[in-house]
């Protein structure tokens, strides 16, 4: 095993368990495994104390002359459990062929100590790094970055920076470059619709008044066309269309249709008429349940009528639109076609915009130069995704910089799941990624 | 306080809570009452043991030449939480004004120990009987009456008789003679939606494929339309319509749509279009949801889309509505509207058909001037309820005689909730019309 290897085992090997707090001491371990190896290098390791877990920020000595860039990572962990469903000890890391199985292997320990690899890979052999660098590690990630906004508002001259990397999203397929340059937004509300005082019976009252439960129903309902467009009036007045040569990049990968319903098991694919389900995934807005409840929820009937019933809902949002414009429009829309016989009370939830950047801006252009040189010379794909990455509209929030996201998660790397693995090749890619990113931004 | 009212209040003393195993003694004990009692009144009283609760049955000596009429009642109650909202001891019967105050009280002690104390006055007065008579009391209607259908089973013989009459039902008002002349029937099942293999990050697939949350909301908006028609093909077909008679009685009745809404307490009444909410409630099917879910139900929010979700129906029968067709119709309508992206399995639950008698035939007669008599020569109304009483479909599947239903319980009268009670006033108007009633079934 290569003295890299050995190194990134050791690190897998801490329980950084962030959500457990059982865990405090180890997480306090293994930032500090992280501080002494970047000390090692000559970087100016500082570990910060926060309300929660330690955020550790290395740097070089800088220059004035030469950009900045930030390198982002969270050495915090996922639980385990299932633990049962692990054919490895999840913190015992195992190599198997060329996959490397641990918790945290891929999500996100191995992705960003590559990055530290090639810093250290770099300073070996130049003495120097061609760019300014800022090692950012947090420990809460896996549970909401909490105090990270609030440490980057603080540190705000400390950490200034051109650009920020992060290695923390996927590759379309094994040995394919992938750039990820857009992410979705995020726009959470709940409503909760009453109808009679208590809860009635459901043989004596029912009939005569509107079921909490089918008015829900209804109004849900409501979100959808058949063809899958949203009914909201409004929603998609700031939608910006997909470019074109954006749907002819992605109708280019391998990931299309197939692998959408592979992945999801689901007997067929639906969503909103004339897109692909890459494009639906990454490029359009959704309204989705992400609970529904009310009345009995126990084994066998009860015959009531509930008096109330709720709905929670997310919306994932593309540029340009505004996540508050959007909570306004879906709040409207569901108090106005709240039926008779009911009241709806709307509580809206967390909301964030989508995140893009120009991937043919120079930044962009010499991520995927980087990619390209880390994945012998292939021709980096470039996607969008589907989820949000709070940190990322953080940075760009704080720092006023983009994030270039290079990812090095394969589709079955099993992240917060059991048996989660990196690949060797990865791992080495990335540590080839860092050395050629850092080279090419120096340009 | 009158003898009468004494030991009224000696029998709501047992706590004979039929759900609660450390009650068991108590159920004994109170069933012993029972038996002393009408033994006492030289009637042939026997327990006889269930695998759960004793039933007590009580006979005159029987006279071939004389109709047999079965009185029902149950000795057991429901629990009594939450205690703290009592205002008296449940077990301890306390008169305030006209009531007495007790659980119990109402349902179904004082209703049928007021037909008993009739029986004794008549035995009293006239040394025997007009009608044969048995007493059929048990001690599992608030759990079901799980062993009572298996009872008659067995003893169709020793139990045959000409018609049955429950004091288990309500007035529309203090003083209004009411005779319930129909209850509706029940068909219950419940439907699961699956889409995807497993829940999914709602970021990551959302936008390509159909949300089981959704598609089960879809499937219980599709039930009914705008004017609160069921939309299932065929549901109506059998459906007997309303008759004039009724139509005009329910009109006249003060327990109409004002009532409906201050009970319900809801915003505004919504039902079928074209009629009043007690033809709603009395004379037409329904569907209701009793329960939804599927998805996140905690605090706050949680981005996934659920692998399924689910919802519970029960259907509300009225003459002559099969309840094996009307949930084969509602299982293949749920089939046929089931979106594309998702499968749906049914589970069908328990059914049964709704319950009617002839107000005019010469029982339903009889039972209405008995009524009157009892009630300062009112003339009854004649109504129909919602719900469903199992036991009186066991009656008449079982036994073969239609049951009339005579309720002494107010509106007020806080049945299965804190300070249930019972008027003196209806308590006494129940003992001149078990009097009334069997010298009017004895012509």
């Amino acid at each position: 095993m290569s003295p890299q290897l050995s190194e990134l085992f050791e690190f897998l090997r801490f329980p950084s368990i962030s959500t457990d707090r059982s865990h405090r001491e180890d997480m306090h371990r293994c930032v500090g495994f992280l501080q002494k190896k970047l000390s090692s290098m000559g970087l100016d390791a500082k570990v910060h104390q926060t309300a929660g877990h330690p955020i550790l920020v290395a740097k070089n000595p800088p220059r004035p002359d030469r950009p900045t860039v930030m390198i982002y990572g969270h050495y915090d962990v996922q639980p385990v459990d299932p633990l049962h469903e692990w054919k490895t000890p999840p913190f015992e890391p195992t190599l198997v062929g060329d996959k490397i199985y641990a918790r945290g292997a891929t999500d996100n320990k191995g992705q960003h100590f590559a990055h530290i690899l090639g810093v250290e890979e770099t300073l070996k052999e130049y003495g120097e790094l061609p760019v300014n660098v800022i090692f950012l590690l947090e420990g809460e990630e896996e549970i909401g970055s909490v105090n990270l906004g609030s440490f980057l508002t603080q540190h705000r001259d400390y950490l200034r920076c051109d650009v920020c990397a992060v290695s923390d999203t996927g590759m379309i397929a094994p040995g394919i470059p992938t750039f990820t340059y857009g992410l979705r937004g995020i726009a959470c509300l709940e409503f909760t619709v009453r109808g009679p005082a208590l809860d009635l019976h459901s043989g004596v009252y029912g009939g005569a008044i509107r079921n909490p439960c089918s008015a829900v129903a209804q109004m849900v309902a409501s979100l959808h066309d058949s063809e899958g467009r949203i009914l909201i009036s409004g929603f998609y007045d700031s939608v910006q269309p997909l470019e074109r040569w954006e749907r002819e990049m992605w109708a280019s990968l391998p990931d299309g249709d197939a692998a959408t319903l592979a992945e999801t098991g689901v007997p067929a694919l639906w969503g909103e008429d004339g897109y692909t389900a890459l494009e639906q995934r990454w490029g359009r807005p959704t309204a989705e349940v992400n609970g529904i409840g009310g009345g009995y929820q126990g084994e066998g009937s009860k015959t009531v009528i509930a008096r109330e019933a709720f709905a929670k809902l997310s919306f994932r949002l593309v540029p340009d639109q505004q996540p508050d414009e959007i909570l306004r429009l879906a709040a409207d829309h569901l108090r106005a076609i709240c039926p008779t016989g009911c009241t709806v009370e709307v509580t809206l939830g967390h909301a964030g915009p989508a995140y893009v950047m120009d991937p043919h801006s120079s930044h962009g252009q010499a991520a995927q130069r980087a990619l390209s040189r880390a994945f012998d010379g292939k021709e980096p794909r470039l996607i969008r995704e589907g989820g949000s990455i709070p940190i990322i509209q953080s940075v760009k929030d704080i720092l006023g910089v983009d994030s270039l996201l290079l990812g090095l998660a394969l589709p079955d790397c099993q992240i917060h799941a059991p048996n989660e693995n990196f690949t060797v090749t990865n791992f080495e890619a990335g540590i080839r990624l860092n050395r050629a990113l850092l080279e090419e931004l120096a340009k």
